[in-house]
């Protein structure tokens, strides 16, 4: 016998057996779900890119350049993995939307691939779940992200959490009036790290000499930090706001514009709690422009924003002259899998059906993939065991895998015309005659998640 | 202003924007579905696996080295990615099935990349959408999958159609019985090509010289071709081959195992002209060893097939010691995509939505959004426009975008309690009272199907 291939993965790298696949897969089914239901269309881009599509005006030294999976091709191309969503939909968008039309509305989820140092829950390969509309500088499409963003969350299972949304034109606006407007770029990556990091930290970073800070003065920092910090309802924070920066053009766009926002989401039917304006969430790229969107579970607040997003000036500058503003967001799966890991949301099964129909005779096969067929047609996923085995094995395989019900007929059975039904959980079983049994597997299948 | 990069793709690779992507997402969604609903679970493996994982025996000049994507990662690691799903299983299994336990059933769909030259429909990263059954002899898997690609083509709509089936040990119990047990693996190679390049030309490379062909006797070749040809229903053809070669023992077991499989199918519910047994179906790879299955539209039979697959006898013998037998298939989905555009069984839509709520007056959105939430809540997807801009100009996007409704309401339609609602295939409108919206929607829709 020849040598041995030694199997194993990549570091940074992981497989996804079905354990951890089912739940990942029913997170990405939720979200294009609710993502169609608002009528963002799904789009797919080649995971292989020119390099210089990827790479765009990035910094030599930028930490994303480093971590590219870049290489040459059979032709000689100088190509790369993409290492995000937005830069391929913004080469995508230059290239089609033309033909496409404007608002264009897009979803798109699937794998990104960045050379980073793997440290814990991080890894080289991870998916990502866009969805964005541009082409327009409407407040509707803004307003529709939040909606989005909330829907999303219920649709995920969550009660508890809150979006948080700010406007870049506020905190631009507020800067401005305090004759910061210059260091605008700078102050807002310090602040952001505000949730994180808290006050003091941030009004020390803010107050370091330029080149470890930002170089505000001590009391300017503390402004900063405490507009930022304003406490209150969403509606008593934009009257503050308005009342001492409402003099400046910026600031009161801002406000308008979050205005309309809790004003028509309320009457969209978002419960008041669900949504909230907050000065201190500011996103530390340079790249947004307008709203701004954090989402955090209240349960789990330490691990940070699970979808966040914003609205942005110009997509796809680097490669068309047309302007495309737009606004969206992004749901950080993976953080919201280890997340719901965490709070215990997850099922802990390994098959995707809920039956098994234990094959007991080997000559009734065919009647055990009638039956299965039967529940099948009536969307109840059901699997026949491939091998007439000992009950035992079957069964103990049932429960390793997590099915819920177990279908057991032999002969007497079916001279009977019954099935027996087993609910593994109990380990309770009843006869059931062959036309009762979807109902009565509906039934159990109902009693058992409420179990 | 700065040189624009221009956006493009890499030959070989391609964008799909959304009438492209939506029904593939649909097709990927069904096959889903129907694998789960037979209780195989997803897996996801890594796009990215050592080189010599993916080469394994290889032969250095075969086609596939040629056609990698292979490069050295950050580490200095020969890396490359996966140019088919069955290899990165292979290793998978290897490394997990002591945890997961057999028999084992999974499926996987995801992108593949091979530096082909393209030629018309072939790109160099395309989409496979396997399921397998491994860990078991049983024949109980070999039939489940031939139900299941029945029941998958029935779900994406084909009612046309055949899965035409055969199995590695009568052809190999045939050839052993006119003395060609040695030239099986290169008869078997030429045989595949019968349907495509007909009885003359395959009789002629079966017995032209060696290097050229085969080398078999003219008469031996005639013989052979003939067997493949054999008519008859699947009954006939099983009755003919045990009859004339019933003596030998491995067409004896494959004509069991056959007979076993359309007597289940038949008891499950399979109307029996949708599987036939077909001895010239042989698959060119040697990997297979029992039953192989073929899938062929009615309707377009040139295209090929769109469902193949077979049984193994030992998956992962690469990469462990543990044999691993097992049965699968794969979905061709490029293929039957552009089948199914063909035979105009695709919708003509870049929405995922059917119903747009027109932007009529800005101060509305809320309404307009809380309808809209109405609507998604009974499942029915649900774009607003983003902005208030002239009817005209919001209808027309609702007809260039495929949606099948527009609802219309200003000041005196909330007023009254109702909304408009227009049929954009027909431009119909009446107005509907605001409570029986969802139901006339449903009723408007389902009416819109059958047109």
């Amino acid at each position: 016998m020849s040598k041995l291939i030694e199997p194993r993965t990549l570091k940074g790298f992981r497989d996804y057996p079905p354990d951890l696949m089912i739940p990942r897969e029913w997170l990405m089914d939720t979200a294009r779900r609710v993502y169609r239901s608002y009528g963002f269309a799904p789009i797919d881009t080649p995971a292989l890119e020119y390099a210089e599509i990827l790479i765009g005006k990035l910094d030599a030294d930028a930490e994303i350049q480093r971590q590219l999976y870049r290489f040459r091709d059979h032709g000689g191309r100088d190509v790369a993995l993409r290492f995000d969503l937005t830069v391929p939909f913004a080469r995508f968008a230059a290239q089609n939307i033309a033909k496409l039309g404007t608002p264009f509305k897009r979803y798109h989820i699937g794998p990104v691939w960045r050379g980073e140092n793997t440290q814990a829950g991080r890894y080289r390969e991870f998916m990502q779940c866009d969805f964005d509309t541009i082409g327009t500088t409407s407040n509707g499409a803004d307003i529709e992200t939040a909606l989005v963003i909330h829907d999303l969350m219920v649709a995920l299972g969550f009660e508890r959490f809150e979006v948080r949304i700010n406007n870049r034109l506020v905190l631009n606006g507020l800067l401005e009036e305090q004759g910061l407007a210059e260091k605008a770029g700078p102050i807002l990556r310090v602040l952001d790290k505000l949730p994180k990091q808290g006050r003091d930290k941030v009004i020390a970073e803010l107050s370091a000499p330029l080149g470890e800070g930002v170089g505000l003065e001590a009391g300017q920092a503390e402004r900063v930090v405490a507009l930022a910090q304003t406490q209150g309802s969403s509606g008593e924070v934009l009257d503050r706001v308005e009342r001492d920066f409402g003099r400046n053009a910026k600031a009161a766009e801002g406000v308008a514009r979050l205005r309309e926002l809790i004003a028509v989401a309320r009457t969209a039917g978002i419960p008041d709690e669900r949504l909230r304006i907050d000065l201190s969430i500011c996103r530390g790229l340079d790249y947004y422009t307008g709203t701004i969107y954090e989402t955090f579970l209240t349960d789990l607040p330490g691990i940070g924003s699970v979808c966040s997003g914003g609205r942005y000036d110009n997509l796809a500058g680097l490669y068309t002259k047309q302007a495309l503003p737009g606004v969206g967001a992004s749901l950080g799966l993976d953080r919201l899998l280890a997340a719901m890991e965490e709070l215990n949301l997850l099922p802990k099964a390994s098959t995707p059906a809920p039956v098994l129909v234990v094959q007991f005779a080997a000559e009734r096969l065919g009647d055990y993939q009638r039956i299965g067929r039967t529940l099948r047609q009536a969307g109840i996923a059901t699997e026949v065991y491939p091998e007439a085995k000992k009950l035992g094995a079957q069964l103990q395989y049932a429960e390793r895998r997590g099915f819920r019900l177990a279908l057991i007929a032999g002969p007497d059975e079916f001279a009977a015309g019954v099935c027996k039904v087993k609910v593994l959980a109990t380990r309770e079983e009843r006869s059931v005659p062959e036309v009762e049994l979807v109902a009565t597997i509906q039934k159990e299948l109902a009693a058992d998640q409420r179990r």
